[in-house]
C-alpha cells in the first residue's frame, strides 16, 4: 500500500488526488512552477510544500500531455519517487515518448482519471472528485507490475474504478467522447460571441449544459488537442461530412422544395433519432445504482397527485417520476414508475407499500450494465 | 387577471402551465387528441377534461409550431377562448400562417417559454417548470392589448420573466442559442452509435453535459427545425465554415508540420479563447441573485482549511469558493472569494464576520446585468 506520494502539478486534478491521498493517511510532497499554487494546495491541507527526503512510493504527474516526458525524465533522474504515473487525458504520445527519451519506462505507467470541473486550479479541488469515476490505466510493454499496482492503490485510495486500456484504444475513443465534443462546444459557443445582450435572454439551460465543457483552460486544452490531432482529426472529419449532410437536409426544408421535403425530413430525423438511441444505449452514471419502483394506480382524480405527495414525503420529487409504463387510454389501472438511487427505492417502496399503495419493486438494470473492468497489464 | 384558461395539448410545457395556473386558483380545461394524455394531465391535478361551458379567458396552444396556425383556427372557430397564445419555440412561420389563415389574429399573441426538459409528456411536468425562466412573447402588428395583456398575466402566473421580441429576431437569435446547438450535439451523439461499450466507459460528465439537449423528442424538433430551417441553415452554414478551419489546425498538428504549427496552434487556441469569452459573457442564470463574499486569510497553513470548514458549516460548500481574487504569491494574505445566492451570501458574511474572518461583502453584478424587459407591444 502507498505510504507517501508526491504530486508534481498541484491543479485542480493533482491537488484534488493530494487531498484525497492526505485524507487517508498517505504523507503527500506537493510540487509545481508556481509557488501560490503549491502553497495554496499547501494550506487547503493537501501536503506539505517540503521535498521528501527519500523516494516517496508513488509520483503523480499532473501536467499537461506534451510536459509527461520531460518532466518524468527530469524527475527520475532527481530520484524523486519509486514509481510514476500521470493523469493526463492523451495517453499514446506521452507513452510513445516515455518509451523513448525516460531513464526507466519501466516504472511508469500512464493514467487518466475521468474527472473534471470547468474550473480549474487547487481552489476548485475536492477530495471526492475521483469518487465512483472511471481512472484508466493504460500500461505500456514495459510497464512493470510494481509501478501498475501502486497506481491501482491510488486508484483505491481516491475511490475511482479502475480500467485497463492500451493507449491507442484510449485516445482514439476520448477523441470522440472528449476532445472533439469539446472542440464542437467551442464552436457553437463562440458562435455566440458578439452578439447583442438580447440573444443572452434565449440563452437557456440547454444551451449551458451543452457548452459546459468548453470553459475549459485555453492552453490546457489546446496541448491534448494537439498531443491527439490525429485522433480527434479523423472524428472532426466524420462530423463535418455528418454536418453537410444535415446541412444539405435543412436547407431544403428552408426552401420549401416539395420534391425534397419527405427525404430532407427523413435525414434530419433520422439523425435526431441517432442521437438518442446513441445516448439511451449509455449505460447510467456510476454514482449511483439506480432501481425503480412500479406503482400501480386506478383512475379516481386526484389518485395520481395522492401518490406523487406521499411519494415526495419519502424523498422521491417529481423528477424520479418516470413515464408511465402503461398508459392505457380509457379507465384501466395506470402503472407509474418511479426511478431514483436503489437504496433510496427500498425505502420508497416500503413505505409506498405500507402506505397501502400497490407497489412491484425491482432492482434495475445496472448489475447488466455496470462496469467490469479491472484487467492486468498486458 | 384571468380566471379560467384552456391549454391545448398536455404535454410536457402544456401540462406544466395546466399545474402552474390551477395552483394558483384558475379554472383549467385540458384538451388534447391523445385521452391517456388528457387522463394523465387530469390526474395530476392540472385541471379537468370538461370543455369549458362558455369561452375561457385565455388559451394555452402546447403544439408543435406547424399546427399552432391550424389549431388556432379550429378553436377559434369554436369559440374556445376570448384570446390564444402558444408556446412554440419558433414565432415567424406561425405568426405568419396565423395573420394568413385565422378568422381573428387580433386576438393571438405568439408565446415562448424558455423551459423545457429532456424528458417529455404531461408526467414530466411540473408547476414550476417556468420560475424564473425567460418567456418571450412576440405581438405581430394586429395582437390586441388585451390578448398580449391576458398572456403576460399568465406569465405571471407561473412565474416567468416577461420579454418581449419580434418574431424574426427571436427566431434568428434561437437558432444560435437553441436548434443548432441541439443539433450539433445529436451529431456528437450520433457518432458514438454503434461504438463497443467499453468505449462508454470514457464518456463522462461533461459528454452527458454536452449531448443532454439531444435527448428531445426527435419529431417535435424535426417540426421545429423544418419551421425555422432558413435561420438554422445560416448558423449551420457559419459552423461548418468555423469547423472547416478548425479541422485544418487540427490536421496540421497532426502531422507535425513544424511550418505550420505556430499558425495551427494559434487558430485553436483562438477558437478556444472565443469560446470562453462567449461563455463568460453570459449573465448569471436568472434562477437566483448571486453575490459573493470575500475573506482575507492570512498564510498560516491550515488557515484556509479552516475558513472552507467553517463557511462548510454555514452551507457554502467546496463548490461556491472562487479563484482567489489576489493570489499572490510569496506570504501576503489571500484572498478567497465565495459565491453563492444573495441571500446565502448575507448569512455567511455575518457568520463569518461573527467568527472573527476579515469579511468584505459585496453584492454581485446581477443587479447591471440582470433582466429588464417588459415592453408594451409594438
Amino acid at each position: 500500500m502507498i505510504r507517501s506520494l508526491a504530486v508534481v502539478g498541484t491543479g485542480l486534478i493533482g491537488t484534488s488526488v493530494a487531498l484525497a491521498a492526505a485524507r487517508r493517511g498517505v504523507t503527500v510532497h506537493l510540487l509545481d512552477a508556481s509557488a501560490s499554487a503549491v502553497r495554496t494546495a499547501e494550506l487547503l491541507g493537501a501536503g506539505t510544500a517540503r521535498p521528501p527526503e527519500e523516494p516517496v512510493d508513488l509520483a503523480v504527474l499532473a501536467v499537461p500531455p506534451s510536459k509527461v516526458a520531460d518532466v518524468l525524465s527530469e524527475q527520475q533522474a532527481r530520484g524523486l519517487a519509486r514509481s510514476y504515473t500521470d493523469v493526463a487525458s492523451v495517453k499514446a504520445g506521452p507513452e510513445r515518448d516515455v518509451l523513448a527519451r525516460a531513464p526507466r519506462p519501466t516504472h511508469f505507467v500512464g493514467g487518466h482519471p475521468l474527472a473534471g470541473r470547468e474550473r480549474s486550479g487547487p481552489l476548485a479541488a475536492r477530495p471526492d472528485l475521483f469518487q465512483d469515476r472511471v481512472w484508466v490505466l493504460t500500461p505500456s510493454r514495459l510497464t512493470s507490475k510494481p509501478a501498475f499496482d501502486r497506481a491501482l492503490d491510488l486508484i483505491g485510495l481516491c475511490g475511482g474504478v479502475p480500467t485497463v486500456m492500451q493507449s491507442g484504444a484510449h485516445d482514439e475513443t476520448v477523441a470522440l467522447t472528449s476532445h472533439a465534443p469539446h472542440l464542437m462546444a467551442s464552436l457553437v459557443a463562440a458562435r455566440l460571441g458578439g452578439r447583442s445582450p438580447v440573444s443572452a435572454l434565449l440563452v437557456g439551460q440547454g444551451f449551458r449544459d451543452a457548452t459546459r465543457i468548453a470553459r475549459g483552460e485555453a492552453r490546457l486544452w489546446t496541448d491534448i488537442i494537439e498531443t491527439n490531432a490525429a485522433e480527434v482529426a479523423g472524428v472532426l472529419t466524420a462530423l463535418q461530412t455528418d454536418l453537410t449532410e444535415l446541412l444539405t437536409a435543412v436547407q431544403d426544408l428552408s426552401v420549401r422544395d416539395p420534391r425534397n421535403r419527405a427525404r430532407s425530413r427523413r435525414n434530419l430525423t433520422g439523425l435526431l433519432e441517432r442521437g438518442i438511441a446513441a445516448l439511451e444505449a449509455l449505460p447510467a452514471p456510476l454514482t449511483a445504482d439506480t432501481a425503480h419502483v412500479d406503482v400501480t394506480i386506478t383512475a379516481r382524480p386526484g389518485e395520481l397527485a395522492r401518490l406523487l405527495d406521499t411519494a415526495a414525503g419519502y424523498g422521491a420529487g417529481a423528477d424520479t417520476v418516470a413515464a408511465p409504463v402503461a398508459p392505457h387510454g380509457g379507465d384501466g389501472p395506470l402503472v407509474i414508475r418511479f426511478e431514483l438511487a436503489a437504496a433510496e427505492a427500498e425505502t420508497l417502496a416500503e413505505k409506498l407499500a405500507a402506505a397501502g399503495w400497490d407497489v412491484v419493486h425491482e432492482d434495475d438494470i445496472r448489475d447488466e450494465t455496470g462496469p467490469a473492468l479491472v484487467g492486468a497489464p498486458g
